[in-house]
């Protein structure tokens, strides 16, 4: 009698695999959060725990100045590829709470979805090449490829410790393409690969006003307001067209050929669709381009949030003495977040009235990335989804942000495969976030197919090309 | 040996006093959030108590469909004139919480002042009254005048029962002049009668895009932000020059003359002081006026809090489904709140994108109050605050808002004596809010002059002046 196939074994397992899911989620892994240190701590032992239990080596659970990076490896003869898996075990915050219909760290199944903070983003989806994993050591005893595990507790917060810890041991740490899991498909029926995602810039600017809360009567009408200074500066960012109103932010933004957007409009989602996913009624933004390009090719600015003032029920008379606002730019290539950082610190800096004072905080910076998407890796990526889903995969630019994308392209020289099993409507970083359980199935299958198959695409593979992305 | 004179009995009894201001101000009676709706109950009944025990008779705690009215009378013979004693037992929500040096329910003496929410507004500006009536009713047994104390505890929230009250009970209570204590001195040496106060109309603007909190990479710069279509709406409510954009807003705005204005120049606190007040470096709003007349004369709207999108430590990537702003507008003499409401969802609907839905919620409206600055109960009033405080007052105009004082001119044809014990510097609605102890002291002597001099002044007075505002 022989072990049964990887793909039979997955397939036997699966309602363990899904209450392992389940286990994992539970720990309320925030990390923009101080008070979820602790959590974010057990939850690493967790991690590191079942990677040795499937049989993997070298478990490590490496602090940082932040959250611990979990690494784990199973390697064998230096001629074969090796295959860096990333995946992050941080969450985002849970907000609104009450929006939730079930509490977002006790995770339910309701139908083919499972509900939970960090079921698609991204426990669940890097979960999906943990089991692959599994499937192989448990059944065959070894892998078709060398492995490098590496998940971080800091990829919602901007992975400030990851870079680092990746350039100081890149010799260590070698390896000839990653995969990462933490992006989204087309449709259940239609997968995708992504070939580009967008860098990030967050800040916060906090306005003073008077040295106290003032009562809105008594001083309405002759003090400036530091909520309606904040609002007249975000309403002054954007022009009516959609453009951002920062001078040379959009510099160096790259232009692309009529060839590529028309590649981008066969490939990527319509307009309607885009609007379906979102449940908007209308589109907004630059004019000139689809909504399609406007997430993806075109830079953008978000409000995240505003405190200021009283947000009890009922009214409080007041002009709050400050006012904080989050901000989130999406970037392009070649735009650079620390140009841009400091773009946008002189124009507020010219923006401010003399009534009150201002501060600016970076609290994120991340490169834009694009992926050759003629790479063999990605061939090899398609190969197993076809295998996995039943269907060739489109191949997307995504608007989101991975930093950890470009530091693999910088350090390593290696492309990053995206292989992504979210659904658009899976509320990643909104309430009610979800994982579509067919998805989980069909994930770590297609993980068990590409492993496969990057065995046989990469051997011998020494020279791999890529993009250079950012300001130089 | 004959009893000692109310001053006396007043100035022995000092410590006892404050000891029942704190008891008084432990009550959290936070009219607008509904949790407190016990404690408000709690104090109305402790209030009542109160009132019994110092010789007050027909007390009652009137229950309204929100909070109740505490009521108290001592009449004799109804040739005397009869005072009707106001007051506000209700307080602003403490927040700000961690701006607080000492717990907001916790009242403490620091120095000359006691600090707590609640303290100056109105608390302990009621309590120089009730005590004055417990100094005469202690050594006198009776009082120089008939009185009625109502004290409401919805003052906070825009009085929403009080009318209904007064007006169902117009014959029972009847009463020749009101005294309120619920406004400000100059500086401590400088008493002030308030003869105008701004109305009120708050509101909240609600905008809803998306019908789910939206991940900012995925979807930034293809959705309209609620977040960012309010502050453009903000933006958009003023003028360079400070004047509020809503058409027709300055319709009725009364225009006064170069006289009253100089007036005004003379008696009210110059742009250093209401700086220095407020603890700003500069000055802001509309062109042409002082920052007295700003906050007086002149309509404001301010922004008093927004709610939208993640505000937790840290960052969080999100396009929020849904924005909330309250806001106050400030109103003079001939505006009517009615109609400013109206007036502002007219402009409202018409600023609104078609990428998103609104709603506005009135949630206060009260009309502009003037009061005739000849009339003899001010006269009276002023002779009190010379024996109290040994210093003439000046007369003011108050930028906030109190909205018993229109509802008294209408119902009853009754001038209000505003005789303020608050000093600029108290913190009315902030963090910290503090009562500076000597003009408890004063304050208690004042009321006791004040009833004395009410007395010989309206013996006999029939028909008494009083200027009407609001739009027909």
């Amino acid at each position: 009698m022989g072990h049964p196939h990887p793909l039979n074994y997955a397939f036997q397992h699966r309602s363990r695999f899904l209450a392992e899911l389940q286990d994992f989620i539970r720990f309320p892994t925030i990390s923009a959060q101080p008070e979820h240190a602790g959590d974010l701590k057990e939850c690493a032992k967790w991690l590191a725990d079942h990677l040795r239990s499937i049989g993997l080596k070298n478990v490590r659970v490496v602090p940082t100045s932040g959250h611990a990076i979990v690494y784990a490896d199973w390697l064998q003869e230096p001629a074969l590829p090796t295959v860096l898996i990333y995946g992050h075990y941080d969450v985002q915050p849970p907000d609104p709470m009450n929006e939730w219909q079930s509490p977002p760290f006790e995770p339910v199944v309701r139908g083919e979805q499972l509900y939970g903070r960090g079921a698609s983003d991204d426990k669940g989806q890097m979960f999906t090449h943990i089991k692959a994993l599994e499937a192989y050591l448990k059944t065959r005893g070894m892998l078709p490829v060398n492995v490098r595990c590496i998940f971080e507790g800091e990829e919602e917060i901007g992975s400030p410790n990851l870079t680092e810890f990746l350039k100081r041991n890149s010799d260590a740490l070698s390896a000839d393409v990653a995969v990462v899991s933490d992006t989204r498909m087309l449709a259940p029926d239609q997968p995708a690969l992504t070939y580009a995602m967008r860098g990030a810039l967050s800040l916060e600017l906090e306005i003073h006003g008077a040295a106290q809360d003032l009562h809105s009567g008594n001083f309405g009408g002759a003090i400036h307001n530091p909520l309606q200074v904040l609002c007249e500066i975000i309403a002054s960012l954007h022009d009516s067209a959609g453009r951002i109103m920062v001078p040379g932010f959009y510099d160096r933004v790259r232009r692309w050929s009529n060839e590529e957007r028309a590649l981008m409009a066969r490939w990527g989602p319509s307009d309607d669709q885009i609007l379906r996913d979102a449940k908007a009624k209308a589109g907004w933004g630059e004019r000139g381009y689809t909504l399609y390009e406007r997430t993806t090719i075109r830079p953008a600015l978000t409000i995240n949030g505003i405190t200021g003032g009283y947000q009890g029920s009922g009214g409080k008379a007041v002009i709050p003495a400050r006012a904080v606002i989050k901000l989130n730019f999406r970037l392009v290539p070649d735009q650079d977040p620390f140009e841009i950082d400091q773009l946008f610190r002189e124009h507020i800096a010219q923006l401010i009235p003399n009534t009150v004072t201002s501060e600016v905080r970076t609290t994120l910076t991340a490169q834009p990335a694009l992926i050759d998407r003629t790479h063999p890796a990605l061939r090899a990526a398609a190969i197993a989804y076809r295998a996995g889903f039943g269907k060739a995969p489109a191949f997307l630019r995504s608007g989101g942000t991975i930093p950890v994308i470009n530091t693999l392209q910088e350090t390593f020289g290696i492309p990053t495969v995206l292989m992504g099993f979210a659904l658009p409507d899976d509320r990643m970083h909104a309430p009610n976030e979800k994982f579509h359980l067919p998805n989980f199935t069909r994930g770590i299958a297609t993980s068990i197919h590409f492993l496969n198959e990057i065995a046989r695409t990469l051997e011998g593979t020494k020279t791999l090309t890529f993009e250079r992305v950012g300001a130089a």
